[in-house]
């Protein structure tokens, strides 16, 4: 399965705001075996949103996660600008209409346009509970794709992330495994060990094998990664070990050519 | 101007690494008067770059930044995958091969084809010097778009941006301030001040203005993000300063009633 992100906020098209969204749901859909194929930044621009979203849609990827710009200011334009880009009506939505109701009335707030306007969803989306803040998240299904429209407030989306995506998406890959595995290595330059990745890169269909240096080419230190996702039937961790074991025996190789 | 960032690199995409490099580089850009209008991530992929290249390049962006995929190993394809998106040839470039020669030459390592392969760069660029690493950068003008493709190492991209790329640019925005200012608010919760920002926003023309909830609706904290970029000549700064001056006074009627 494959996912594409799409994170909104002028902030994070500033530099001001670190995009750790991004590398959360990215890491928590890798753990499930779902693999993200982009991730897009754009600022809170309707016509962005849009073009951004048709280009994901291109791909028809699996699932499409969409965050920020769900609450009640004149920018919080996501609902709005996902209704233009996919040609779908919005509705005030009786069971996200429900969820606002409650949360202001536990705080005695009266509803004003800028709290409903929250609960306004596209005509063929269900709304999904903020267990954090109130703004609710967005779950519709266009074509195989599932769209997550879910808030940019880290704890919010996290919480939606938790209680509702991802034991949802689960379901779908339970017999799928991502494996990581990294070893580091001392005294060889990236560009000496090149030849040798890139043998155990074609010996292991599948496989990734990418090498990160992190020290330099003169004092020499390597991280390398091992990644695969797949079937457990087809025993992904005992090829990563394989992998690895390949590493060293071609290290020794040529350590003592 | 505006800049469009393309990152490049499986590990941004499992979340293992935060996508730093996107968030320093768009700071340093923004603190010298240059928009980014997107970031895209994308794996180690040419397929990928090159449509993410062309979408990219139908926004005729001043600058588009590509980081990642520039040293020896087999996953390093980004300038073999610039080259089919652009439908520029590549060549062992003079400049680059001497930058690359004198690097191993220093350390006592022969030239191999891995290492030569980072000389390689489109016929129609020019190399920037690596000031910490080896794998030299490449900039090249497409149209009115300048393209800088610069190493995924942190700081190597940020030493080529400080001695090379932001030099260059500050000569074409020196009469252009960007300006940030930020208020925090206590006991408003977002939805409130809602129609307030929106005044502000429809008030002052091109100024951005935005909320970030730092607490809930429930216990509300509000952090409000003014921006501005402008000719120093139109002094962005008192236009901030007067749309701040203007939150309290609406503020201040808006409790009074």
């Amino acid at each position: 399965m494959e996912a594409i992100i799409i994170n909104t906020g002028n902030e994070l098209l500033t530099g001001e705001t670190i995009n750790t969204n991004a590398s959360w749901i990215a890491s928590k859909l890798y753990h499930i075996g779902i693999k993200t194929k982009r991730i897009i930044v754009i600022g809170d621009n309707c016509e962005e949103l849009k073009r951004a979203i048709e280009w994901s849609m291109q791909e028809k990827p699996d699932i499409l996660i969409i965050t920020g710009g769900l609450g009640p200011t004149h920018d919080d334009r996501t609902v709005e600008c996902l209704s233009k880009a996919l040609k779908t009506p919005l509705k005030v939505d009786r069971e996200a209409y429900k969820m606002i109701v409650e949360k202001y009335r536990d705080i005695n707030l009266p509803l004003t346009p800028e709290r409903v306007k929250m609960a306004r969803i596209p005509v063929n989306a269900k709304p999904i509970k903020n267990p954090v803040g109130v703004a609710p998240g967005i779950e519709l299904k266009i074509g195989k794709t599932t769209i997550y429209v879910l808030p940019g407030v880290p704890k919010e989306m996290m919480g939606m992330m938790e209680k509702h995506v991802i034991p949802k998406l689960e379901l779908e890959t339970r017999d799928i495994r991502s494996i990581t595995k990294t070893v580091t290595i001392d005294g060889i330059p990236e560009s000496s060990i090149a030849p040798i990745l890139k043998k155990i890169q074609d010996t292991y269909r599948g496989l990734e094998v990418k090498s990160h240096p992190i020290g330099s080419e003169q004092k020499p230190k390597l991280k390398i990664v091992f990644r695969l996702i797949g079937k457990q039937s087809l025993k992904p961790e005992s090829i990563v070990d394989n992998a690895i074991k390949k590493l060293w025996e071609l290290l020794d190789e040529a350590s003592s050519s």
